[in-house]
């Protein structure tokens, strides 16, 4: 049972209280019960669309959230998930630790968890698959549906340099991979127009908020960015972690740069071969999108982790062992750079 | 903004507390912060399914719960949604209102809620319209997807005789139905092995919590009961909303009646025409099979609502503006039928 394995954890860790570092006694206080002031789900966009049995609503984007007590004296967090995933990212990890939607709460942010549009509660746009059916579109139209297989979720995370060899200083779970197995879900982000709702949805979530910071992973690494170009008069501040950074005009890169940045990678980046993804390459795109946001004059932080002297991390580096440590960075970065505190 | 909605609600009921009835009182409470002993997600069930991309989990279905400071009191509640809509149908109300989910918690009650194995956060498989694409299938093999489209919504779920025309003394929020649509996503159930995975996947979680009451509407109104003819141990009560009941054998009802039962159904069944659904007839089959339960001894309720004077209510009678006192009902009947405190 996950959450027995937690209580006993946690109760284990109180007994270690005693004699645990600072970092640990700073932690002891997840074990106390946790204070809501409100929590609840909402959808932001969305619009209709005729199909043969009615109208419909699609490229909607469900947003659950919960905002502690002391939630106003921060900025709301929205955390969005990768490629074959949903907001069960963020959640309790594989291995049964708490997950960062409630870690940032307990460090009084208020968290927003987004599917993205085409993904688990948001629902997708099922018109075509029913029409290739009927047989008034040809199979060719059905979608690339995009699977992140056990083999290809091993390196493209890299848990390991080769499927079922893991790094032996990795700080993904690895025993409990087949938990993370479990959420990994098809991506029909081959169904949306262009450009993907899910940016309008982030930008007009933050404007909603009267102000929010956007964190995106992997696929949706870039989404802060991408929400920043079509509006950015809710977003203060972007969390990009892990992913390709384009290439941008002089100008887009200008009206990024207003926006505080950081940017994250793990470990290992070119440690593993073949497989759609190359990290080290991606790390290099994201070291000259930093540098020209700088060069515009704006407030960009890349943290290469291992540079920092942690060593490690794979791609689900909110699921790895040292995932609070993280989002202290994280929350450090956001007191330094966003709120100014 | 909708959290913003609910403060106000609040915040005016507060204004309102102190002429309020004894039940308004009641519920004065609910402004209050929201104590949580531990809270997460997890996975059910899952089987590994080899695909042309590799090796992927499918079958699995995705809970989220939070468990009150004293849930230890009280049996755990599973709540599990219908056709065409995912757990989002528990949670915040279209028109901003709290949802059973938060309810049920602040009732003392551990809460899990489960997305449908081919739904939502579970994920579905979906090899069958990848081999279509790629022509080793033909267009036939692809499911038959359910979308509750606006017009059929409006009449199935009975907010009026026909759409756009509500009931008058109808009890769903009706000035908020397009936040309704927007939680309407498309239902794969025609993708699932037989029987349905979701049933084991309800058992199973049963089990895991040692001891639980089991919930379903509509598509899954009778899930409690088809899980429990596979493994009754671990299911301490079901609940059945608005579904029609199958006709089952001596030897079914016999283990069925063993756990104790409620069933509840709302108003208007009759007076909605045509369409996919019939109420009446569903009401009907219900109070056989309740009649049969209690003539081989078992504890069954049928709470046909119009019949105890609450009258309006929808086929989505947990977002009707009488939500709550329909909540107070069930949990009462936990209290009485099930833990008999």
């Amino acid at each position: 049972m996950k959450h027995a394995g937690i209580c006993l954890a946690a109760a284990l860790s109180v007994m270690a209280g005693a004699t645990g570092s600072a970092q640990d006694k700073n932690r002891n206080d997840l074990k106390k019960p946790l204070v809501i002031a409100s929590q609840g789900s909402f959808f932001v966009g969305g619009e209709k669309k005729s199909i043969q049995a009615g109208d419909v609503t699609v490229n909607q984007m469900y947003v659950q959230y919960q905002i502690p007590s002391n939630g106003n004296r921060h900025l709301p967090v929205v955390m969005v998930h990768g490629c074959c995933l949903s907001s069960k990212t963020w959640e309790t990890t594989p291995d049964g630790r708490m997950g960062w939607d409630e870690y940032f709460v307990r460090r009084d942010r208020p968290v927003y968890l987004a599917d993205q549009v085409s993904r688990a509660r948001s629902g997708f746009d099922a018109s075509t698959i029913s029409a290739v059916k009927a047989g008034t579109q040809p199979p060719s139209a059905l979608p690339n549906i995009i699977y992140a297989s056990q083999q290809i979720a091993w390196t493209v995370f890299r848990f390991g340099p080769k499927f079922g060899e893991a790094f032996p200083d990795g700080q993904f779970p690895i025993q409990a991979v087949d938990e993370l197995y479990k959420q990994m879900i098809p991506d029909l982000n081959a169904l949306l127009p262009n450009p993907n709702p899910t940016w309008k949805n982030m930008a007009a979530l933050a404007v909603q908020l009267k102000g929010a910071i956007l964190m995106g992973h992997s696929e949706s690494g870039f989404f802060p960015q991408q929400a920043a170009l079509l509006d950015p008069s809710g977003i203060r501040g972007m969390i990009s972690i892990e992913m390709p950074c384009p290439d941008l005009s002089a100008d887009q890169i200008a009206k990024l740069a207003k926006i505080p940045t950081l940017v994250m990678f793990g470990d290992h980046l070119g440690d593993v071969k073949g497989g759609p993804a190359n990290w080290a390459q991606s790390l290099e795109t994201c070291n000259v999108y930093v540098q020209k946001v700088k060069d515009a004059g704006g407030d960009a932080v890349m943290m290469y982790l291992p540079k920092m002297g942690i060593k490690g991390n794979s791609h689900m580096l909110m699921q790895d062992r040292n995932s609070l440590q993280l989002a202290d960075l994280i929350i450090d970065w956001i007191d330094k750079h966003v709120e100014k505190k």
